[in-house]
């Protein structure tokens, strides 16, 4: 008989955790159409299945608290939507492999024990806890960190979300690692639900399937959270452009020469996230066609409803036996999946998938096995 | 074997028409991936394939002028992208039913010959020039004329499509003359190849496909050319409205409450329009989600994109036996087709049907068999 | 001694006059520096010394009601920011002179009292109630009302405040009634205190201030409330649309080609009023200068902050025995003054007014003298 | 008797100067009202009465070439809008003091003889050439070249415009120099003519004007020249930002938190550069007023509308003996002049210095007096 709950652990409680956490909760005392979720079920499982079962941060102010009190603190911007009950999981202090530097170094404090911490002592926390699905929030440039994440993760047989630009569906030593133990893995640099990416590769897809040539394009993001700030910091936000040029390639646009980064910190907008687009394209007769599309979203929801999709994949995937990339499922959640697709192909294969999982196949442990 | 050509005759030698007449010629020059062309071969035919049989007006100026000369008379608004060589044909002077009211009667002097025609001379007409497919590109308000242009082509035997928001595909009446006569019909409403709708409804689906709870929209057009002015006319806009209403109904919107209509004539954007388009949706934990866009293309090239798709459409149709209303491709051709579709459903099925019309089924002769 | 008070009375009790009552009740509690009101004093008097002694209004739903209860009588837009305590003053009828067409027969139904009341009916109500200043809020389009109101303020010696379109201030026979009772005037037109004539003089007059030679630009509104609704009749809109030209005419533009005008009513806007705005120019070399605008403001209350000047430079420029249109200030607070100046200009001479009326010259009761 | 002509070097041969001189010409044979060209007359001298007379650069396709094939050597951006007459001036190689770091240095490739030269040698090539005006165009980040440029044309008895960021004008040390050497001095950071910066701070005084309190903006820039692949560099463009926080800090604004910046580099833009304005502002009754505001120009000509003031203003203060920063019209022509004002106020003192300034004063022979 299928175990009835998804267990989770997440690495890095910050906005998008906040915001994760907090649709886990609205979703218990939801209907079926909760707003921006995409299926009720997946794999059998709800939303509300999702039971937190481990947490890891760097940050002193964190590590300790309840992972319902830890998502509160400062500089978490992400809003308060929904009271978090208390859920009995304490923030447990992770590895600080790449260190704080730049912008990061102002804002966070890290914890004493971080500084001696390995992927070993990950691995001992994840099967102590019995979690299922590792989600990794860690920022932008930590790429040391989540890798070592990745590996505890593999070794502790649970299956992994990477949320983070950093090479782990890309890195071919890891992926290896992941088969061999048997573990699904999903990855990398989760998508906003619906982000400047979706909606421009979603726009360009649009225009080339009525023929019309796209001239030139860019996409311009700011935002006002950490993830903002840190990216203001250009050696940290080298991941995040190549990973945004690969989804505009697998849109079949030519990235060379497309600006498409994070633009720049705006403090005031906290947790929301301002996009310009602009599309030029020729049609019929040469004629000019252009489009010029100002996308405002609240940052770290707009992930949530990604990882409300991921953590109940990687749960069925476990269950299907399934090891390594979940190919068909990756071009839709993930800015960088191995093999990325056009936007209407990649949402009709993860639909597909979601069609035909329709009901869990196999009872799964997760780490509790081992 | 087939007839290697497509021989159409025009109603209303306007703005669109100019383009349409445009693109065909310069489509005879062009290599196979034309910008703005979805396919090359449609039904076997190549847009380089229509050729121009007769051309209807009530304008003093353009009737009995070669049709080459007559696209450039003024108010036409569409520019001269490509220079169109004599064509032979010669305007004739079509019926003036709903006479020239509003702002049309400053701009348009009738031929003293339209007062008195009716829909058996336009049947004649067509007849006598062998056409195959007729494209109605009246102004929008001219009722009773679409309707007579309407069945004098079914009366020819010549395949009809109505590029105006006046109903004849939905309109029981005529699409049963339409069958009983054995001849294909398209229509209501030419979409624009890439327009306020098109996007407008696309943008929604792409949210509703996310989840998103749809809030509020809007999207209000303005442009410079004669359709425009005509617009500015309140009782010659209605039927204008209603049917860009009934696209975004087809979307899965209640558009009861959806400002969408023509907006105003800004006389210096000529055959430019602007679209302001704004959606604001609802995601996870309730967050707001909005965009903003304005879409700017030249407004008659872009139906002719359309016209370039939907003639070759109907001489395969013709070909192939079908009568009455293609439906398999009206939802993506048309803003009122009778039955409409969700954006990406409409482009599903005409992109089957033109593929399993790669080659032409049996040959056709249009209104000369009769 | 000076009267610290000014007795108001109110024509149309709509939107707008929700707005300004509800600002006067703000300006109570409020310090110096609330947002919006650009003098604290103005010829002595803080707009807190208004003080309501009539109200008219033709809606069947508000007649009878106590001020602060009508305002909140649909289809009033205007959002409740404050709450308004019972002012005692009882709305009464007014005279119906245009009839109730087109969109606004939907919403309103005249008390029955209103059709056989006339000018002098006011006059009477105004000596009754000793108001000082008449404000005029009725909708765009109620020409024979609007001047019955203006005529019965000059006879009962009570200043004049235009806030509509309707030609008074523009009315030679009007003006000359002002000067020879001796009553001073203001008008035509309310502008929005931050609204999109304003917005689009004064960008207008950056560029010509630089030199650069202005080509084209549009100026697009649309909004959700009863004026909108209103202006959706085209035959209403007419005297909008010129005194929008008007202003841009002041500001220099050769405003013939210019569109500006009421563009649509989107419901879901309600009191909220977008304005989108392009102005294209050419500097040094021949280059294009472009700026695309979306500006977005509370309507009534937009309306309410000029109200909050016009008001009290009516009072002193009674009190200054001024007769006849307050030259200095219109330009300024209406969008068509008798004569107008650029946005700057007008600024100026509004700002220099106000400095030397620092302090109320004489005594002034307004109808209560006669 | 006044020598007619003003006798202009220029330091940095890119896409500014390129503009500059393109104007130069055209100006000669346009009427009175040249569109970008705010007075036909300063000081009594027309924009064709400039002539040049020196150039200095460091890139090694430049140096040697006459100057009107010098403003066209890549990676220039500007465009070529009227073709230049060789001018008989060869660039002169300049110190290369700061290196070429960064983006910079992929782009340039110095002369060989710009390591070893000195201000000393600027001093020389200036007095030999017998210039009276030097205007410095170096790219954003040339600290120390800029104020080697700066100290030399003060040595050389020659007026000097600083186009830059770096501080002169602002840099007591060298502000004292020019002083004692009896030369003007206009700078720092040359503001576009109608660029972001002063629309920004127009709009912000409207605002203001009008009693509204802003409570929130930002100022988005992105560019193609050389000037965003520069300031891409985020150590370079640290002085570009400070500038323009400086600017917006003289409109009344807090700008501590106000994000306005060089956000990232748009390649297919070339010249033009796109600005993405928003202000939110509180207005009575707290009801929001927010306008977001796309601008587009093109860059280089934008300085050339400045610098075409500069070079009469410099020439005219050293016909009158001023000496030092020239007070009253830096503030209008710089983004960080020694003491900022508002906008109308700092376009009324530049105006009003320009009309006593109608007919030079005295005789000036710049660094021929020598």
């Amino acid at each position: 008989m299928t175990d009835r709950f998804i267990r989770v652990a997440l690495a890095g409680i910050g906005s998008c955790a906040s915001s994760f956490v907090q649709a886990t909760v609205l979703s218990r005392d939801s209907g079926p159409r909760m707003a921006g979720v995409m299926h009720e079920h997946i794999g059998g499982y709800r939303l509300g299945d999702v039971e937190f079962v481990a947490a890891f941060d760097v940050d002193g102010n964190k590590v300790g608290q309840d992972l319902a009190d830890a998502i509160a603190v400062a500089p978490t911007a992400a809003l308060n939507h929904v009271p978090v009950p208390l859920t009995g999981v304490r923030v447990r202090s992770g590895p600080l492999l790449d260190g704080l530097d730049g912008n990061l170094s102002e804002m966070v404090h890290p914890h004493p024990d971080c500084a001696s911490l390995t992927a070993a002592d990950v691995t001992a926390a994840l099967r102590q806890s019995r979690a299922q699905v590792l989600v990794c929030f860690l920022p932008t440039g930590s790429t040391a960190a989540v890798q070592a994440y990745a590996r505890a993760s593999a070794e502790a047989g649970v299956a992994f979300v990477n949320a983070t630009p950093e090479p782990v569906a890309n890195r071919a030593e890891l992926v290896e690692l992941f088969v061999s133990r048997g573990v699904p893995l999903l990855g990398d640099d989760l998508r906003s639900h619906l982000g400047a990416t979706t909606l421009h590769t979603a726009l360009l897809e649009l225009l080339q399937s009525r023929g019309m040539h796209v001239a030139n394009t860019y996409q311009l993001n700011v935002g006002g959270n950490m993830d903002f700030y840190n990216l203001a910091d250009p050696t940290r936000s080298r991941s995040k452009q190549i990973s945004k040029r690969r989804a505009l390639t697998s849109a079949g646009i030519d990235s060379d020469d497309v600006a498409a980064g994070p633009n720049g910190y705006v403090k005031y907008l906290g947790d929301r996230k301002v996009c310009f687009l602009r599309i030029e394209a020729e049609g019929i007769l040469g004629t000019p066609v252009s489009m010029e599309i100002r996308l405002e979203v609240e940052d770290s929801p707009n992930a949530a409803s990604v990882v409300a999709n991921a953590v109940r994949i990687a749960r069925t995937a476990a269950d299907q036996g399934l090891v390594g990339v979940v190919d068909p499922v990756c071009p839709f959640l993930f800015k960088s999946p191995p093999a990325g697709l056009p936007e209407s192909e990649a949402l009709r294969r993860f639909q597909h998938f979601v069609e035909k999982s329709a009901r869990p196949a196999t009872a799964y442990t997760g780490a509790a096995r081992s």
